[in-house]
């Protein structure tokens, strides 16, 4: 099982945003969906051993997280407007302090990651980690923050998270999810 | 410079899609804006010495191709819609046999992969190439087919390419160039 978590910092937290403005209305929606797409998508297939949380930090209610599981999503398609169709879906619905289901293996809670840092062990993905091909074993959990730097507050809880890097340059988190499952598909295969 | 070209097999020619319906109206738009993206993008930059070719072979005109230099493109965003709005008003323009601007930095004219094929010498990325970690050198024009397989036709005018993987996993064209972007960079900036 590998573990991906995104921070979002302004995305929304009801469903009140429009799939035909996920970055505007959606608070930066966008980023989050295609960090959907490459945590779970392979081609014609899904990898169903992958959970991606979303850590939905704006307004009206944050923070919220919303829970995409390969083993049992359905109707998932890799463009934006359907993952951000199920996240509006998930975040419709009247919600507590544990994960219920919104759509096949779609489901939403409030908290963020606080609460998620207590069931997982992340390692920090960042240009500022040490290089991810120079590992000689990689963890299964991995943090990300969207098209913003962690906060204060965030960095405080992370700090003393193993931090890696997956390359020179500084990414988007959904490539960064890319190219991270690139190197754990190469030593899962036997690939150097 | 690096140059990815991806075919769009069927890829709308003309302008008349919905950009909230680029998977369907657009003839699968949705993964070549997906390409658009991971060409470019660099975490709050663009990667200024790429260019990336869509290569619309759909109804009612193909083919055609939509060129987007990342030298002089303006007003692009990492979102699907963003790509899809550049690509309809490229396709909404008359235009010939040579490159016509649309828009800064996107450019349109009649014609595919032959074409192509006699300005670049592209290698082609797919699951039967040789693994690009292991070359010593690397190319610097990359070919690579949408959701559909390359035709019969396009097999015949590359068949004397060299091929590449990037990884024992069959991925999605945009998952691929961003894999191989971070093969570039590492060599290119001294990583291992």
């Amino acid at each position: 099982m590998t573990v991906f978590a995104i921070i979002g910092h302004i995305a929304r937290t009801d469903g009140n945003f429009s799939i035909n403005d996920l970055p505007g209305t959606g608070g930066r929606m966008d980023v989050l969906c295609r960090c959907v797409n490459t945590s779970l998508f392979l081609s014609h297939d899904l990898r169903r051993d992958v959970e991606c949380y979303l850590i939905l930090c704006g307004e009206p209610s944050g923070p919220k997280t919303v829970r995409f599981s390969g083993s049992s999503v359905r109707s998932l398609s890799p463009d934006e407007r359907s993952a951000g169709a199920l996240i509006k879906k998930a975040l419709d619905i009247p919600c507590g302090s544990e994960f219920r289901e919104a759509a096949p293996g779609i489901s939403v809670r409030k908290g963020g990651l606080e609460r998620l840092m207590t069931e997982h062990v992340f390692a920090v993905l960042d240009e500022t980690g040490k290089d991810v091909r120079g590992e000689a074993t990689l963890p299964g959990a991995f943090l990300l923050s969207d098209h913003q730097n962690f906060s204060e507050q965030e960095e405080a809880l992370i700090k003393d998270c193993a931090r890696y890097s997956v390359g020179p340059k500084c990414l988007h988190a959904d490539h960064t999810i890319t190219v991270l499952h690139n190197e754990l598909d190469r030593r899962n295969c036997g690939w150097k």
